[in-house]
């Protein structure tokens, strides 16, 4: 009975003002992060009980994790949208991010559908593009219904290129457009004249030098370059220096033996090198394709894609197929480009999150300490977020290792209960785009995924188990 | 006086018996690495006091730090040794480390020598070249006699091509000779027709494709590709793959512009994009071309060249020009490939330590996580040294930064004084050769430069700077 005799040491655990309170009043306490699981919804938190204790879970989680480890991405060809995705015959435009109808769609993403139609020649001018693209006659759907990926705004129109890549352990294509570079780019809303022009030549000389240089070298295993990547500083999202140097690096001989024009190989050699993020598109491409192997596995809860358009973010887990949980996209805190803000920002935009869902991205930022100039934060910062995701991932991709970790394998594989329980979000690495159409790239950084998308999911999931 | 009714705590610096008898006999005693400086030579070290409170030598070692740090590497050109390189008219062939006569020289570097009169076709076969190198009509020098370095043997045979870099804020020119890949190459010491056949290759076709290329390119900047690669897991001594595959990204469109032969450029561009050690050359010859602008400054102890050459270990001092402070080559400890252990190894080989020299290398190593694979070791050990480093070094170079340690420069311009005050050792990432010529590559590791060449050399720099 003397312990109000004795110093006091308080540890307070959950909301912090009791923790301050003491402090204020001159005493000690150390707080500890906690929060109710579900984020206090108690018909979840229920639910979530059940399912953390569900061993049949556990087996679909391992046979869903297996699958995504066994898959091996690789690049096959290029070719024009409209001849190599499924379903892309018509007057179609793919976008980034779960569903949304023209009207609600983000700035940039109106922007760069603009262009695509402007690019496709189905309108003559902005305007009469707005209005096509109002008039319900062309259909909007995600790239993820179609199998495909594209960072940003992420439109596909039926005469863009596309790269191919196959899963060699299964027999699945997955595909994504390719990345213009930096400054006034489509993904970003930007549909002036000289972005039009660069889809016109990427659609011509880079997609036939490509293919070209893709039949010269045979397929092109993604998983060991983008393992290389990750030893030599990128994270595969948003940094793809090393990425982009060592693809160039295996295509070079391919490309000069492939019969292709000197003049148009020059150009192609040029466009490549100048950009880091050549790579990317390639790197989600192979991501979406591991993760498409593990859907579908009845009682799954991992997730198989995260994606935003820039209004709403989006989950889907195994376990549910192609059913997506949304909820709104947060803003993106980051460092911005001198002269804006985060007023200026659009929310959190782009299919890239593939890349954090697969166990690189944000997930791996511990491979790229230099990363921290882009996205902020220090390289102890960028640790952290790696050891973080361990908490709320089914094992560690071995495939993928991390020097600064002794070469521990990435944290993958999202375990949708583990979110919810433990209210730690995925964290993602992205670019910023400016709010309106067409100002393009104002900033990167990092964000996190909504807690809200995991716990529908976690609902959804649990309702198609029945109780034991 | 009641020192021994209490528990003791026992620091012991130095001779670490001490505290070994004590924990014996189940008290505590923390052992202090410390030993006296210049190794307890009493001589060396009244030299070395002198030396340390001598405001003459700060100022030196300030005036060579800046120019060193100052200096702008940029390759302009490749030609044949003979052309490119003063003093190379004649019967000579340069080699790596301070001088060595034929006759003590290693198995290695024999072995190259004969290849490199094979080349020359200076002798019909082997027996016939080792009759001419032993007859005193070859002359041999060291490559730091003619400003150029050459990894392991180092041997540069006037028809060889060697790469031209020049300091664009001096108007130095330093060289090097090619990198040949990894298996049975010359500077391990073979000389067998497939190493012939290759370097007439070298000195046809690549340095023919690498010319043109070169004057489309203009001239390339070595120092930002180096800290680029700095960034990208490699630390531009033992591990150059990011370094390789940026400068062949940089190439890659002056080459396809340079009307160079289209079959040739495949074979070159094969060459390069499958040798991930291509740029080391290069690496070393830019550091070496920053630490010649350090040269000759009067009463600086700031070390200019390390170098070996499999028996010797030799240093110069910015401070006593081209004289050469030399003591046994050690045994690098490290990791040897199957079937090969330390009995099989030739001591410390080559020019490369120019790199840890100018501060990268094993100075760098904790921009190179992934290096311990290869060298041994563990990440922590690689900051571990590279963080010793800075205590006997004159600064760091923030051109060069590290984003495992918050982009702080790497340590570099070693301080003989500190190097013999501290008794802690210049760190040396390296190649092991076996001691047969003609083996080639039996393991890598870490090895440091002897202590007994900086004590001969702070006694030298003492000598040369009158009493106050």
């Amino acid at each position: 009975m003397r312990l109000f005799e004795q110093e006091l040491q308080v540890l307070n655990v959950g909301l912090p003002a009791f923790a301050d309170a003491i402090t204020a009043a001159g005493g000690k306490a150390t707080q500890i992060d906690w929060a109710p699981p579900a984020g206090g919804d108690r018909a979840a938190g229920q639910q979530l009980a059940r399912l953390i204790n569900d061993p049949r879970i556990e087996e679909a989680n391992r046979a869903a994790f297996a699958v995504y480890l066994a898959a091996q991405p690789v690049l096959e060809g290029i070719a024009p949208a409209r001849e190599a995705v499924p379903g892309m015959d018509g007057r179609i435009l793919l976008h980034a991010g779960p569903p949304v109808a023209w009207e609600r769609m983000c700035g940039p993403m109106q922007g760069a559908v603009v262009g695509a139609i402007l690019f496709e020649g189905w309108a003559a001018d902005r305007e009469a593009a707005r209005r096509l693209a109002a008039s319900g006659e062309v259909a909007f759907a995600p790239c993820h219904h179609h199998g495909a990926v594209g960072p940003m705004a992420g439109v596909i129109a039926p005469s863009m290129p596309v790269w191919i890549v196959r899963d060699a352990a299964g027999d699945r294509r997955c595909f994504s457009n390719l990345n213009e570079g930096l400054g006034k780019v489509l993904r970003f809303g930007a549909n002036g004249p000289e972005v039009i022009a660069r889809l016109r030549w990427m659609a011509g000389p880079l997609r036939r030098v490509m293919a070209a240089t893709l039949r010269a070298a045979g397929g092109i295993e993604l998983k060991p370059l983008m393992a290389q990547a990750l030893h030599m500083g990128d994270e595969v999202h948003n940094r793809n220096a090393a990425a982009t140097s060592l693809l160039l690096r295996r295509l070079l001989a391919p490309m000069l033996r492939s019969g292709a024009d000197h003049g148009e190989l020059a150009e192609v050699a040029d466009f490549i090198a100048t950009n880091d993020h050549f790579f990317l598109n390639l790197s989600m491409a192979a991501c979406k394709t591991m993760l498409d192997a593990a859907r579908a596995v009845p009682g799954s809860t991992m997730v198989t894609a995260m994606a935003r358009n820039g209004v709403d973010f989006g989950i889907q887990l195994s376990g549910t197929g192609d059913r997506w949980f949304t909820a709104p996209a947060p803003v993106v805190d980051g460092l911005f480009f001198p002269g804006y803000s985060t007023a200026d920002a659009a929310p959190d935009l782009g299919d890239s999150a593939i890349t954090e869902t697969a166990g690189v991205g944000g997930f791996a930022m511990a491979a790229a300490p230099a990363i921290v100039n882009f996205v902020g934060g220090t390289p102890d910062d960028a640790i952290a977020n790696t050891e973080a995701m361990t908490h709320i991932t089914l094992g560690r991709n071995n495939g993928f290792t991390l020097p600064a970790m002794h070469f521990a394998g990435t944290p993958a594989g999202i375990d949708a209960r583990k979110v919810v329980d433990r209210g730690l979000l995925p964290v993602i690495n992205t670019g910023i785009a400016h709010r309106d159409a067409g100002i393009g790239q104002i900033g990167a950084g990092i964000t996190h995924a909504p807690l809200d998308c995991f716990v529908q999911a976690v609902l959804a999931l649990a309702a198609t188990l029945p109780e034991e």
